[in-house]
């Protein structure tokens, strides 16, 4: 990957690779500058003590809420739902929030959508917050709280460096707000840098040189992983890649899994790894092309990206790492200029 | 399809078209015959006055929850989510339900996690509801209310009779609950015996014979519709088949359309008619190959399977019927048994 190639717009993917370099750059800068924020918006909503949780977001910010369902459901006990913002911006909804944490994300902070949602939402007594990587945005401006993620500029039109950005934002909102103050910073960095360069992705893409079609996995914390990895699949390389919950496929897309249909795991360790194991048992007895993505303990015998280790909550911000490096990589490999996905602009206006 | 074959086991695919085919009697019987345990259902929630809606469910009973998400957030104003089973069952979250309705959507009422999460639901505080084709399951014995499909036997493994029969059973609940009596019955089954026979069916999946990467999309209470036919094709032809909503769709996976990657669009008329419109647009303006499952009105210029006018909200009762035929005719014409997929079993355990 190069990141310092002066004429890096002119080199396809170069930006992708850049951004996706960054990031160790970036956890560093969000949890030196971030903490004084998150502790005030963490204030905020304790003092209103929500006993609901909606979240809104779309495409890859759509990954990094589920993230925080889960977080929000585990760590905080809140239950917790994806809004579906065509309800109040279509349907005119008019739902009872009170007592409703309602979270908007979005990279740009410029959907009209959310924007409209998140007015209402507000108009119908939830408290709002916004996390998005543009403080000047018409979305930070409508909700009553904001988190920056500050992961800086983002030029490729395929998010990368704003995703783990915003994951590493709601983890350490999750982390104010119940009070356990769980972070070991020095750690996280210097495991997000031994990802960058982790050994296996090159392999991993020249296996899948001629793949159209690609199932990604996951349960739990690792599940909104194989759902943007997916994304970021079929925004780069055009793929047909489908994710799934390591439960979901068993229940009918495990039919589509043959040895035209390579599986990708991602399989940490803890809960959500062990919780594979059975799901990995079904993929090797129908003899499914199987990579993992993991660490040294779960990789098991199939080829394997080996990441470092990290608590499994936070493990979500590392897993993606070689997975963004793959899209890259295999959008290369085919041709494609990840940086110009074909019909793809950085700001998607649904109304 | 054979609906009067005595030897249906024998003939590849019998048993789906069997039961494709029961569905306007199914609505019939439903329509004569749940009424009454609804409204007593349905007066148990009212007394209980839940401020937020859980659903839990997996495979084709997911997609069902979703409808039921659009229908409680739009008719009710209540803020619902679905469930992570995940989260009680693997990683012990100790959610706070009070003011929750927990509803879990199973045919067979015998799938372990949810069965453990709706257990889990009702000590968290939760008032639970199981809504199962199987009135003796213990999931149906394991939630404080149930209702019962009233399906019959499901033989097939793709689930059909039971996703339709679950949309009106979750549809009555809500219309029972929430006052309006809005019911035409004679209508809907009778729109539901044009659509088992509506013509154009056929034409598509001749046209579609060959592909083997399809994108399905829709909006609003269309969007549950699209996601149900993805995983049919997928179930039974081991097609790859994307369902996205229509916004969801322009924040990436546009790029994946092209000439050899035909998008379906569930259009019905009404709000997410309309909100397709936009998205429609994009897809001609890429040279989409398109085809519209919609009414006389929204089908436009395409290739089009055209169903009779039912209210926007039921319509999701009738669309998914020519797409359960279409994964049926595509199966066979590519030699695939629709009633004995690969890998699949129809009850699945996962926990």
């Amino acid at each position: 990957m190069t990141s310092e190639n002066p004429s890096v717009a002119t080199v396809p993917g170069a930006l992708m690779a850049m951004e996706i370099t960054e990031q160790p750059a970036i956890f560093d800068r969000i949890l030196a500058e971030s903490p004084a924020d998150v502790d005030t918006v963490a204030a905020r909503i304790r003092a209103a003590s929500p006993r609901f949780v909606m979240i809104a977001a779309r495409g890859t910010s759509d990954h990094a809420a589920l993230y925080f369902k889960y977080l929000a459901e585990i760590v905080l006990g809140l239950p917790c739902g994806l809004a579906s913002p065509s309800t109040t911006t279509a349907y005119a909804a008019q739902p009872d929030f009170r007592d409703v944490l309602w979270v908007a994300v979005s990279q740009s902070g410029g959907s009209p959508d959310l924007l409209e949602s998140t007015r209402a939402a507000g108009r119908a007594g939830a408290l709002t917050l916004a996390v998005t990587n543009n403080a000047e945005s018409p979305l930070a401006a409508a909700a009553e709280l904001h988190l920056d993620v500050r992961a800086g500029t983002e030029r490729a039109v395929a998010a990368t460096k704003t995703y783990t950005a915003t994951l590493l934002t709601l983890w350490l909102l999750v982390d104010a707000w119940s009070g356990r103050g769980m972070l070991d910073g020095t750690g996280l960095v210097s495991a997000a840098e031994q990802t960058v360069a982790a050994p296996g992705v090159t392999e991993v893409a020249g296996h899948y040189r001629f793949v159209d079609r690609l199932v990604l996995t996951g349960r739990g914390y690792a599940y909104p992983t194989a759902r943007e990895a997916a994304l970021k699949l079929m925004e780069t390389s055009y793929l047909a890649a489908h994710a799934f919950s390591g439960a979901d496929l068993l229940h009918g897309p495990l039919a589509m899994v043959d040895s035209e249909r390579p599986v990708l795991a991602v399989v940490p360790h803890g809960v959500a790894g062990t919780a594979m194991a059975a799901v990995l048992e079904r993929l090797r007895d129908r003899g499914a092309d199987l990579t993992v993505v993991g660490d040294a303990d779960t990789a098991g015998q199939e080829p394997a990206i080996v990441l470092p280790r990290v608590p499994e909550e936070l493990s979500p911000l590392l897993e993606i790492i070689p997975l963004q490096r793959l899209a890259h990589a295999m959008a290369i490999a085919r041709h494609h200029d990840p940086d110009a996905p074909r019909g793809l602009s950085k700001v998607t206006r649904t109304t």
